[in-house]
């Protein structure tokens, strides 16, 4: 028997701003930021502990980090076999403290707090079996995924019935799937071509490069001039060639007509998706917009705030690709609830990723995915951005435009010590250091400080 | 000109768990407690400040607190003038801020947060006119008032030109409704009588004491026990006769099955609204279930997080009341896009009071709508539960069974002094105190400290 015995919050902040080559229509100077959480046992065995982080962009990242410690009670002193043993009662019990949930309930910070917490169990759990979490997780038997789900407020759409269904029918051939993914990985696409402000130039040597290094998808950037849109967005047609498939992201900037008006010009191009076309909480208005550019897909979920909300947007038909996050929801469980949701529907799970670690922990879901519940989908593809990735213990491998399954034990969300020292928010090396102006060329102050260098890559928010 | 010096944030918490007495079906245990913010200017003439608060139940008002220090670099050094005059723009500035909106966006604490010093400003301004806030607001031109609603997101439920014509109607015969209510105040309803745990008699007694004060309509608790509810529901019908408007309050309990499952049992004593029957932002649920136990009305709202999951649930026709609350949302500016949308539906707005200080201030917002927007509506009721009222510099005024409107400058937000020492947490003398064990028959310790008594009232969360 082991006690939870520490709870770890750290402000972790990139100054992602600095270097600014990219953008999108809503996100013009983020940080690359993490609410970074370690809980740790009296057990000399766990030495490193559970890790989990929350992805910010910024400012805001304290605020995200008092919300992780609002739920330390819940944790210090708690048998730590049992608290593992029952990660769905931890999910409810987190989700349900009453007064905490005043303010959410289950959504913003205060669910992305709980994420944190269940989510660095999980790291735990995934590290005492030596496992990654993806094979934790697709181990399970189905009445355990089961008791882990919150099913509160489904049983509209999901009942627990329906989803013994869906996992007893995906755990008929898991093992051959473990293989098949562990020989060719999940399709992953690439948002580095497509950032707003890039020249023609630019964007085509950079499409070029993704189709080179094996993408079989590329994103654009859109909304911010309409014209540009058009101009960039056919021309990447002309390099792609018909039939190869490239999504946009409007990252939230229209009202449904202004959307559709827009899309209009666009679909000549033949567009994969349009992603967030409008505010992420909006489920009739992304049914309306869907509705009136068929038959374009519609795709979002990066800031889908839970369980419920991914229950309206697929019971309404609002979208046709299901872009799940690793730390904006109530953790690993909550992400179960949205995949069974899914595979209820019928939805393909696009996860979205970029920012500081996402790649890194939610490629373990569609994993997970792939292997157990909506088994292999041609549709599914992992968000993938060439950033940050060296400050994690287990980086992300990319290999012939596939995620590869990690086989180191964890969730992936480990930084490198150095790195957390180097960026520690705002005593930190990094950040004590003044910042240059924008545009001087500044290069990163962390590389001289813990090794590790950042790619010049864009900094990409969505 | 003046400028913005200091943004002051407090952490107040009442221990109303201690003396428990009252409780629903989600929220066993409230502190009822307010992340308090003071904004301040160089100006002599603005000695009080600007003053909002947040409410929330207890742990967690710290991380409230958070969210509002988040958004000091939008407020210190400003031109008083200048913002003032704009508030439209600081409500846009505040919910845009790029980095921060990350953590939303325009949803829990960082919503609360925008609000907070949005309502500050208002405060502010209101106290500069002499005037108390509904009527500051009531006195805005078409527009003045026009600038300050975000349309964004709106548009395909009202349009900027929709919100003129209903401004434009509320225009005529302002004055005439101001002196109206004036006379005779907006109508309230009491939530007194009905909490879960009192025993028959008691609930007895409270009904005949609400029907002497003059209130025309109660609200009971419900989502416990069916079997107690049809029996409490039944003894209340009996008690206060056929017609007299009775709403009952789930506080989120149900799914959509169980609510009808549980509403049909309730039906034959004619509730007035069924409040928060399920998760509160699922706008299909509510519809759902207003679908199939049509002809009981639909209520929500308190935990409504915005603009646009109130335009959601007017679209689907979730909705016969709504529920706004004057500290859930991005602020007074949200509100007015709240009540506009209201109007354009013809739903009638019945704001949700409790807790602390929430009476004070969202009456100014149904002043308004009486007013100015949604005119002298007979469905138009304001909740109230008398509690910590005499905390307050201006404590709401009630008088048969009505909300009178105050002439006192600011928006109800101020509390006294000696409260605020005292009930700061965790140094003021309220908490030094060692908490006795619940039902040990305990005092509030604010009596003794600061000389205005907690009245001996039910703890409402909802």
């Amino acid at each position: 028997m082991s006690t939870f015995i520490s709870f770890d919050v750290r402000d972790v902040r990139f100054p992602t701003s600095r270097d600014l080559d990219g953008s999108d229509a809503m996100n013009p100077d983020p940080d690359y930021s993490a609410a970074y959480l370690t809980i740790r046992t009296d057990d000399p065995a766990d030495a490193e502990g559970g890790t989990s982080l929350v992805f910010t962009i910024g400012r805001g990242n304290d605020v995200q980090g008092a919300a992780i410690r609002a739920l330390e009670h819940h944790v210090i002193g708690r048998d730590v076999e049992e608290v593992l043993a029952d990660l769905g009662g931890l999910h409810r019990r987190l989700n349900g403290d009453s007064q905490l949930r005043w303010l959410g309930p289950e959504t913003g910070v205060m669910a992305m707090a709980v994420g944190a917490v269940v989510n660095a169990m999980w790291d735990l759990r995934a590290r005492r079996e030596g496992r990654p979490l993806w094979l934790t997780l697709a181990s399970l038997e189905v009445e355990e995924i089961l008791d882990l789900v919150d099913f509160r407020y489904l049983s509209d759409a999901l009942t627990r019935e329906e989803a013994r269904e869906i996992l007893e029918r995906g755990a008929a051939g898991r093992d051959e799937r473990i293989e098949e993914i562990r020989a060719h990985g999940v399709p992953a696409y690439t948002t580095t071509p497509g950032w707003l402000g890039y020249s023609d130039d630019k964007l085509t040597y950079l499409l070029h490069e993704a189709r080179d290094q094996g993408f079989e998808m590329v994103k654009l950037k859109v909304g911010g001039d309409v014209e540009d849109d058009v101009r960039r967005l056919a021309l990447a047609r002309e390099v792609m060639g018909e039939g190869y498939p490239i999504a946009i992201d409007a990252n939230q900037r229209w009202d449904v007509d202004s959307a559709v008006t827009w899309l209009e010009r666009l679909a000549p191009s033949d567009p994969y998706w349009i992603e967030e076309p409008t505010f992420p909480g909006d489920v009739l208005a992304h049914a309306a917009i869907r509705r009136r550019i068929a038959p374009m897909r519609v795709a979002t979920g990066e800031q889908g705030s839970g369980r419920v909300l991914f229950k309206q947007l697929l019971q309404a038909e609002a979208i046709d690709v299901l872009q799940l996050d690793a730390t904006r929801v109530a953790g690993i469980n909550e992400n179960l609830a949205i995949l069974l949701l899914a595979a209820k529907f019928g939805v393909p799970v696009c996860p979205h990723a970029g920012g500081v670690g996402l790649c890194e922990m939610v490629q373990h879901l569609a994993f997970l995915d792939a292997v157990a519940i909506g088994g292999t989908n041609a549709d599914r593809r992992i968000e993938f951005v060439d950033h940050l990735h060296e400050r994690f213990e287990v980086p992300v491998r990319i290999e012939r435009g596939a995620y590869m399954p990690p086989e180191q034990p964890g969730s992936g969300a480990r930084m490198l010590p150095a790195t957390l020292a180097a960026h520690a928010y705002p005593d930190g090396p990094v950040w004590q250091q003044a910042a240059p102006p924008l545009g001087a060329g500044s290069s990163d102050a962390s590389e001289a400080t813990d090794g590790a260098g950042t790619a010049a890559a864009p900094v990409e928010s969505a």
